[in-house]
């Protein structure tokens, strides 16, 4: 029977809880030019996509239907800008019953896409791109880091 | 001077415009086969992913700090299951004053983004991946059709 | 084909489009007494609840997944006490492309709801009951009058 | 004095607390037959219809304005399809400091409103009924189970 | 490096936290009398203020970007009228990891807001002054009285 | 009769129409100081307080009541720092039936909060103050502006 269903997470125990995602927008050099200069129409596009990102994260259980309400302590995202792509970093941290990949991978899509309105009057080609966990601590099911 | 801003709408003629946009999640075959044959512990993942892009779409300028309010008038998504990713499309219709990229976009992320949720407990190793605008139909800048 | 959908109410024209919806709440005495009397340890319920019933109103398309964002121009809930019951009756004003029916009857299931909350102290055998369109005007498909 | 006031619930302690409610939706055995047979126009009303239960849920805090910020640890919706009517049923599960019955009722009034907006444009007269608490278990106020 | 960020709050524990906030709004002695005699033509302002801030205070992580979630386990709002002014106080409990200072201020923003909207039809000079942090007590940092 | 109640706008035309808000924080010259030379544990208040603003503005009917949704067409925050504080100035745009005064009131109200939030660490005296209308542009009632 595949009836959508949350997962009961009352028995769980309350434990530190990380995870970590990563992507990245691929973009024309002209584009990564204009970030850099500070050039674009409407702004500097990281510090409105890191407080997107941040905002989303705590939103997460409001976007995801079967995602539980967690107290998240903390939400870090980091940029790094290289020729003809940004790479988005995100971090979350809770000390829930359950874990927090799906908040870090919402508070990086969420972040990718403000970039991308930030510069899409200057670039269509743009591409959301090898958003992945990259990795998650705590919790009864043990540690996963991705081999890259 | 980089100040984050919205760009001024109000002289812009309400008239019909549509986004498509596209985007994949790679994963192991194995779960796709479980979507396929509907075993996975939380159910069919298609379903509820719709719905997750449908009201996201409709969230979009809650999201996204930059993005005006529209008044959608329809959002769809599809789904295509290959062997080893499920390809999204999703296009999103409004009669309003400016485009609907960013309400696709956060359409087919949210979709993928719950897509991941109903099947991470399976596959660690999924990768959202190639999510990028399509078409654009409507409004003064022309349209724009992604060469492929 | 049973996909999940949203109408696509691109072509239909802006007009002026109302809808009444009523239902009640079944109480015992004593409540209906403490809420005549202002009684109820968290106060006067129906204050909270048109006002928790007009911001659902409003809230229609972030609740219920393939209902359209549009623009309404009036709310209105009134409440009517009886002897054994609560009657409500809500009012939605549009002028946009499609009926509010589905915001009318948000609204009175709300409002029921707030109510419900303030009295559930003293009252736990309440029962909301008898929700129902009775009236829908504007829009291409005629107008609605439910026989009672 | 009536002052609309939410109640304090600092000292009260964490436990592990469920509700179920339940009620139906009266419609004509056409519409009934139509849902068996996935012949409505917007689609399966039951898959949405939970969904859209679901978020209610997590989000009554944000609906109805007294009620605290609640950490769900599950949220279960049923229908069960009668000849006439489809009867939900919603439980709620939670560890924390006060009971989940608004939640529970949240749940099923959305759920049913979104049924409802699945199957309106075949049925008008639909009548959401009967919605009342069945079980509250935990907390200081002892088991409640509703009589019938 | 002034990149945007939360505080992580982690490591820090559970405790009952308090904070008072007070502001004002001054107005038109006649808007004075007509919120004491009912005249204004959206009706009572407290009532819909007291709503529009406890649901504000719950909402504060939704609207302020660094704000961690918390579990407020009471909001109260009380309002004092004078002959140029209302003075509104808001108090807000929580037993979380860190402050509610924020929730408290919010509430009364909001509520300041509600009140404006409800009478500013009578009076646009009004004035929202004087908000500030009244009390602080809970957690680490110790407490928190301004000298007034 | 004092319920509360929304003004019908049906019959309202859709116009352009502008609104100006001021109000400012008052607080230590250190804090201040700390703000220009960006050595504030949470970093930068400004550009996360525009974010916020911009947010809270397209979501002033989710947060007052009374409220009509409309479909913002800009939305302006500027900061101008002083010695001993910082003015905010914000300018919302509309083209619907109703004014954007409350829009505009709302961006600058949860502005000032999130500049709070950022200094709060070393500044707890601090006092949000003198908000207040200047302008309001369209609509039938006529322009105002107010005389200081």
């Amino acid at each position: 029977m595949g009836k959508i269903r949350m997962i009961d997470i009352s028995e769980k125990s309350n434990t530190l809880r990380t995870a970590i995602a990563k992507g990245e927008i691929l973009m024309k050099k002209e584009t990564i030019e204009k970030i850099k200069n500070n050039r674009l129409p409407k702004g500097n596009p990281l510090e409105v996509a890191r407080v997107a990102g941040i905002m989303a994260a705590k939103n997460t259980p409001g976007l995801l239907p079967l995602c539980h309400p967690l107290l998240l302590t903390n939400v870090d995202i980091e940029f790094d800008i290289r020729e003809d792509r940004l790479i988005i970093k995100s971090k979350v941290t809770s000390t829930g019953k359950t874990g927090v990949e799906m908040e870090a991978l919402t508070a990086l899509c969420i972040s990718a896409l403000a970039i991308y309105d930030v510069c899409k009057t200057d670039d269509k080609e743009m591409k959301i791109d090898n958003i992945r966990l990259i990795e998650k601590v705590g919790g009864r099911s043990g540690s996963f880091h991705r081999k890259e």
